[in-house]
């Protein structure tokens, strides 16, 4: 096992990963921005370096600094956490080139996985569902009005180097295809230097069910079940449960064989996520795959009672896996709340600034929270909104919902707003108590009826 | 179930019945003393009401005052926590004489076990096995003499209703039992108002284990395993763990089976712990019934997965414990550190005041801190100085320990002094770290070899 690692990333990300180290023996070096030197991941770990301004392009996503500051401290590998770097295949390449193991799978997957039309001729060639869409590049506005008669209006069209929403169009009609086709191009260019695009067909609304996966580096890959997120509001997952409601026994094996196909298909190694859209009907299609650890990680660790982050660290430092898919019990229910310092009485908007007083719910049995969060902590404008995830886990899901409302009842963040009461809102609706919904109700019924109290 | 309860207590525990009922959905009615306005428990209840002066006997210890509180606020039950009224057998007589369902055994119950004569008797009764001594009250010096001398020196003198160290006496020699029998008796006389003695063999160093007993309206009394909780100063328990390192399952059915025979014996309803003093040939005796909830009760929780408030509020309400003793299962290692505000440095002198910050830890899997703290807490002086209780649950003892390492680690309580790193070098110590320990252990080997850091 590694002695000491540098951990990329910031927030409670950061934070968890120092704390799996900590119960580790491992010891750890924070990188951080100069509005994070009082952050507490810069804190908690063992050493801690600077590594640039606020912006992220010049500390987070300094490539050159991170690197430095793993030499300097000898740190023999990176946890890239979950944005950022983590899944920049340069970067994962230039750990490798420096001797420095990068906590995820090699650059070469990340790379197959990144290029979407890729990845899809990858999943179809390993039998793994995908949504019916174009094979291959488009090269021309004629292939593309072909394909989009064929699977029908509307379609996504979609840059094979896409990302954070960028070269993307939904598109209604013929009429309004050439149109698209030309801005999405010329979008991909400038922010990908790609203008490769490519069709799908839009599965609407739908259950996003995502399948966690784990493998070693000597082929042996599991899946540790699904988890249903489908309550989204502009694409941002905001409340993620495991098990799902809409998924049996036999689908839960046909949906995690696929995973464990799809990451045997790229030679995965470490911890991954295959993301799926299930219709109405029960079919599934891969969506795309996550090469990293996810925000909503912790659902299936209480599920499965195995520490992912610990498995990641395992994994990078060569241990074989050491669980079989038979040993996998998916047991009780789990869920994730993320808390955002926003304000959803307007539309969400980002709400940083000094927590006064702050309390975090706790005690009793299956809760857990996890943030970076304490009293007296100013959160700065430059990052992520996300200050804090509440999960519980309990034997039943209506327990758990109980024991989430206990949980987010107790939170109090003087001096910001956040997202608690909305959540709790949402709890409470009887659609979502019920396990009744899909990708469309967060934004499409509950949203337009949802009024804030003040 | 019940609509609402009243809890007769304060603290962490009064915090932990709280959230228990909160995901019952069962509103909850705080009792505070003057000192309490601003405690955690009073904010967090639905309904709190003063019941007096800061001083417990004028309040936490006001039975009419309590009474009265549950009659105004119309609470179905009162759950008495641990200490306090919690087995005060008239205050159980009066909430059955008042149609209040006390959270609890019977008040018969609470009597058959307070007094020590009377409960050995029942033990023995009931095949259990008991510390060597005298059956029955002693009458006279010489009757004392000769049992001495036949269980051997040094023997421990105790009073029949006796209970907080109040009269009780080492005797080393024949010379010294006469002068000791006068005087413990004396001090029973003025403090119970029964002077009725026995003796009892000293067990000495031992083990001290402890099973968690469950039992319901309908003689259904199941166990739930062991807690080893050897680990004293002064009789105050400072770290327990679950399972004990000196019990195999051989002697973990035996044991609980005693614990079983011993609750069946006194119909016991509730949750309630059966203590035993385990000798180095693996012997094991009754020493006394805890008639309540314990402090430690959440190490039983982690390793069978089984919530015990819940499990009280269930089988006060009358319902049928529904769990069979076959489905009891210790999975895992779990630990819990009491920590106090006091001063390991001097004499753990208590060390009351304001809590200028805290940063309590959190965040992963397997950690959960009982509390009633917040920042900008003040600790009156008036009660217990245990301020939260750190429980750790892993896979093995091993990261159990170094859990509880990582966690006691990130323990910030600006503004007071705490056990934090009194118990940081206790797992440290080697012998705590191979389980290698008895009663006699912290006080004889640890402290003395102890210096505070600073």
């Amino acid at each position: 096992m590694f002695s000491k690692i540098l951990i990329a990333n910031r927030g409670e990300i950061a934070v968890r990963i120092i704390r799996a180290c900590r119960e580790l023996g491992i010891q750890t070096v924070a990188v951080y921005s100069e509005a994070d030197k009082d952050a507490l991941h810069t804190e908690l770990a063992d050493e801690a370096i600077c590594i640039g301004p606020a912006k992220a392009a010049d500390s987070y996503l300094n490539v050159q600094q991170i690197l430095s500051a793993a030499i300097v401290t000898k740190a023999e590998a990176i946890h890239p956490g979950f944005g950022f770097l983590s899944e920049n295949s340069r970067f994962a390449a230039m750990c490798e080139e420096c001797n420095i193991v990068f906590i995820g799978p090699k650059s070469q997957t990340i790379d197959d996985m990144g290029n979407k039309i890729n990845a899809r001729r990858l999943m179809i060639e390993a039998g793994v569902p995908v949504i019916p869409g174009s094979d291959g590049a488009l090269s021309t506005v004629e292939e593309a009005l072909t394909i989009a008669n064929d699977i029908g209006y509307p379609v996504m069209l979609k840059a094979a180097a896409g990302g954070g929403g960028k070269g993307i169009r939904k598109v209604l009609s013929k009429e309004e295809l050439p149109q698209h086709f030309a801005s999405a191009q010329q979008e991909a260019k400038a922010a990908f230097g790609n203008d490769e695009m490519y069709i799908e067909k839009i599965i609407y609304p739908a259950r996003h069910i995502e399948v966690q996966i784990l493998g070693d580096h000597f082929g042996h890959v599991i899946h540790l079940g699904e988890r249903d997120c489908s309550l989204q509001r502009n694409n941002q997952k905001v409340l993620e449960e495991a098990p799902s409601v809409a998924i049996d026994h036999t689908k839960r094996q046909a949906i995690g064989d696929a995973a464990v196909r799809a990451a045997k298909a790229v030679d995965y190694r470490n911890a991954g996520t295959i993301e799926f859209l299930m219709d109405e009907s029960g079919d599934f299609y891969f969506m795309e795959m996550n090469t990293r650890i996810q925000v909503e990680h912790p659902i299936t660790e209480m599920v499965t009672g195995i520490d992912l982050v610990q498995k990641q660290l395992e994994i990078a430092s060569g241990e074989p896996l050491n669980i079989q898919q038979s040993e996998i019990n998916i047991s009780g229910h789990a869920i994730e709340c993320r808390i955002n310092a926003e304000n959803p009485a307007f539309n969400f908007a980002p709400s940083p600034g000094k927590i006064t007083n702050l309390f975090l719910p706790g005690g009793g049995m299956g809760l857990r929270v996890d943030s970076a969060m304490y009293s007296g902590y100013t959160i700065p404008p430059f990052y992520d909104s996300m200050i804090a995830k509440v999960i519980v886990h309990a034997e039943t899901r209506f327990e758990a919902l109980m024991k989430m409302q206990r949980a987010l009842g107790e939170f109090v963040t003087d001096g910001v707003t956040t997202n608690v009461e909305f959540q709790l809102d949402l709890i409470s609706d009887p659609k979502v108590i019920a396990g009744d919904y899909t990708t469309a109700f967060l934004q499409e019924e509950f949203l337009p009826n949802w009024t804030p109290e003040n």
